[in-house]
This record gives structure tokens, sequence and C-alpha cells, in this order.
């Protein structure tokens, strides 16, 4: 065991809330390769459901603070990670126990803002209340984009000057905390990326161009992701994973450039493998120069 | 008559090349109002029905410059006006007159960009051929929206604030000639239109709400509507009709703001009754003051 991973396991196991996805599980093992202990906390209604033997797990519901407090403490964690899909829950969803009631007024301010600013929010609470919140990337560096393209495809000029507008574009809108996706074809930009997320975006350009209104450019536009200016990195980086290439594949799409060192690429091998499958490229880049 | 539209029905009477919707006879009529001769190009496919009676009109296909300009310079029209909704044309759906054609080149240029960029092409090129291109707005000023609450119902300081995000956001992402309509509640921004125009973004808020992705806020958001900066102010001003109300409505929103003196409002009597009826405010407002 390194002097690293010995120093990490005297901090107790990893508490790793685990949203939507394969994500969570990937980064549990990540955790555990490194000589962490992990315990799995899934959130019910949007975790999917984790082989039992793998992990000690605790199903929590969204809002009973109190109670993931006591377990965790009861289980030796301090570090805590949230990680994997969450659709941003609505204020009435939250079944608060007496903890999370004693935070509601704080809770409600919370909500009047971007994804960011409910995220650093609760985020701060964990840390009030004797947490150390770390980034998936932390306890995990291997699951982030490296620079460079996966799989064989690579973007031509023109679509390398679709992802340079869409990086600049991103940066532009980052102060207003709103989304961390464009898609940008032939200069023109097709879709931006507030609270519908990013599949319902390529959604929306796949249907704009079947109704005829958005047609098939002689070049294939590009998908463009990268982490906001100001969003908290330990929280919500944006990622992508195999059903990312192809939804951005039936979106007429010829491929997707995500910000090198910060966006989140789940399972790199079987990115590959996907987009040649369906010959698009998939490239880490540069955050634009203003960023970061 | 006026000495001003005396000059004016000395230089012929006006082309009004029709896109859809109730705009095109609005300001045919005002137009007329003003003292102007009118004759109508109706685009197939594009335009609503016209009655006969009301004014001369030469239907045409997307495409026939070449039969446009014999017809126009026939009917001693110089003046142009484009208005109406007007998906954007994919370059397919050209069918080019031998005019046209010579002018291929240059058109495919136009379609490598954003909606602006497309508009001050086509406007150039009428011009290249010794037509004048005017804005809707110039020959009827009486559509512009005014400044102030249209209706009865005004917007809260939550709304205000909200108003004032969504003006700041469109003026910052106005170089990159996206779109011209953004949705902001409680702070956050909830969705930006890019291609597929501002009804659709609006149903898309709907949906959101429906499947509980975006749950209702305590305070209802806003639509706001604003000129690009680089706008060719001459063409594709925003314009907002009885129809958006009715979206607006089921979208959830408490109402409309749009830049006064830049953004067209159809009917403003029958906006006002329309607000009055689905709760939700309209005002105009000034741009953002970086615009302009």
């Amino acid at each position: 065991m390194s002097k690293d991973s010995q120093r990490r396991s005297d901090d107790g196991p990893l508490a790793v809330i685990c949203g939507g996805g394969s994500l969570p599980l990937a980064v549990a093992d990540a955790a555990q390769r490194g000589g962490r202990g992990v315990v799995l906390f899934p959130i019910r209604g949007w975790a999917d459901p984790i082989p039992l033997a793998r992990y000690r797990q605790h199903w929590m519901s969204f809002g009973n603070f109190g109670s993931f407090c006591r377990v965790a403490r009861a289980e030796g964690c301090r570090d805590v990670v949230f990680i994997g899909s969450l659709k941003r829950p609505g204020i009435l969803q939250l079944w608060p126990d007496l903890q999370t009631l004693r935070l509601l007024p704080k809770i409600l301010r919370m909500f009047r803002g971007g994804d960011d600013h409910l995220l650093r929010g609760v985020a701060s609470i964990f840390e009030d209340h004797g947490f150390r919140v770390l980034g998936a990337h932390e306890v995990a560096p291997e699951i982030l984009m490296p620079e460079g393209p996966i799989g064989s495809v690579r973007p031509n000029s023109s679509q390398q000057a679709d992802i340079e507008k869409g990086l600049a574009l991103l940066d532009t809108i980052s102060p207003f905390d709103v989304g961390q996706a464009v898609v940008v074809e032939s200069g023109r930009v097709l879709a931006m990326e507030a609270a519908e997320g990013t599949d319902a975006m390529l959604l929306r350009v796949e249907q704009l161009r079947r109704n005829g209104h958005i047609e098939h450019a002689a070049v294939r536009g590009v998908l463009v992701k990268a982490v906001k200016r100001a969003q908290s990195r330990r929280l919500d980086l944006p990622s992508i994973g195999p059903q990312t290439i192809e939804t951005v594949g039936r979106a007429g799409l010829g491929g997707i450039a995500a910000t090198a060192g910060s966006a989140i690429i789940a399972q790199p091998e079987r990115m590959g493998m996907a987009a040649d499958r369906e010959k698009v490229f998939v490239i880490g880049v540069r955050a634009s120069s203003a960023e970061q």
C-alpha cells in the first residue's frame, strides 16, 4: 500500500452518494483500487441498482440529511463524494427529516438560482456538519477526460472551428450559471443547454432535423461540453458516456469535444469503440483561454 | 396627404415579401394608412392565405429571385420589406431560377452561420439588384413594442430581477448570432433559444414542468425577448403576438418582457386583452445598457 493511500485509508472509508448511471460504481471501483474503503449511499429514485455484495450500502431518501449524518459517522466516513446523474429535485420532492427541516430556510435560498448555486449550497451544508466534500476526480482521477482524441475519427477544420466557437460561447455564458453544452454546426449555434440537460438538447436537434427545421449540413456539427468557469469543480462535472455517443449520432452530429481534465468520461475504452462504431469523433480539448 | 407620405408614394408601391402569420397584413395595412401603395409577394409554403381583394399579390416560390425582380420592377416597386415568420429554409429547399443559380456561390456562403448572417446576405442580394430593403418598423412604426406595460398585470420585484438577468444574458450571447429569447425564473435560466425558435422553447419549458424536471417556483418566471446587438434591424426583429401569450401561460410563466422600440408586437390591443385573460404581464423594457 502506498504512503498516499495509507494516509487516505486513515481518513476512514469514502462515502459515495450515488445518483443514476454507471459513474458511481466506476468511481467507487477506482477509489477501492487506490486502497480506499468505500461505503455507498445510493439515493432512492435516482441511483441504479447496485450489486449488493460489492460494497456496503445504505439507501437514502432525498432529504434524509439527519440519517445520512448518523449512518456516515457510524461508518467512520469523513470524506464525501457526490456522483451520478441527478435530476434537479423540486423543493416539494424533499421529504425532510428533522435535521433537514432545521436547514430549510437555507435550502430554500439555495433553490433560487442555477444548478451550481444549488450544488455549492448542498456542499456547504455537508461541510458545516464536519464532512469534507471531494470531487469525484480527486478520488478517481482516471475518470477525467484526457487531452486529444479517443477512438480513430478526427474532427476536420470546419469542426475544429465549430469546437472553438462552442467553447467561446460556453465561456461567455459561464457567469450566468446556465448549461454546460452547446451544439454548433457550420458556424451556426443549433442548440444551447439550460434546464433540459444534454440528452434532451440532442434529442431536440434530432427532431429539428426530422421536421426539416434544420437541414443536414455538408459537414456534421459538434457537441461541445465544457466545465463552467465558476462551477464548483467538486460537483456536477460535465460527463459523457457511451450513450452520449449514440445520441450524438442520432442527432446527425459528427462528434463530441469535452474539456480535458475537467469533463468526466465514463469507461474510455468502451467510448473509443462506440465512437468508431458510430463514426463520430470524441476529443478532449483545452478550455477556452479565458477559462480557469 | 402629408409631405412625407407624398414623398413615399413617389417611390412607387412598397413590395411586402410575406412569411407566415398576421404580421404581413398588419404591416401592409399600416403602410397603406400612411398613404403608400402596397404590392404583396407571399412566399409559397410560408405565407398564410391573404384576402385577394385587399392588395395586388404575386405568390412566389422560395428561390425565384429572378421572377421577383421582373415582377417587382414591372409593378414599379423599389422598396422591399420582409415580414412574417419564416422557418429557416434548407439549401435543398431552394428551387432556384436562373438568376438565383448565378448567385448560388454567394448563397451557399450565407448558409454557413447564424440567422442574422443569412438575413444580411439576403438583404445584400436585393440591394445589389437595385432594391432598397426597409425594416417593417420603418414603414409601420406602430408595430413596435412601446415602453412600459401592456394590459393590467405588472411584474413583481423577483420578476424584474429575472428580466434584468435575461436581458444581460441575451446581450452577452449577442455576438454569437444565436437566439433572441430566454426564460428565467427565480434567478435560474430555464431555457435558451437557438435554432428551435421561441414557441418550441416555451413548449419545452411546459414539458419540463409536466415531467417534474422543473418544479413550479413560488414566483412564476419570465420570457425575455431582445433584439440582437449585431442584428440587422431591418429584418427578423423579435416579435410577440397573442399566441405567444397563450404559450407563455401554458409554460407556467408570469409574463413577457420585450425590448421597447425594437421588438414587434402584433395587434397591441388584442395583446392587452389576452394578457389580462391569461393573468400574465407584457412589458416593453429598455435593452441592456451595453446594447446598441
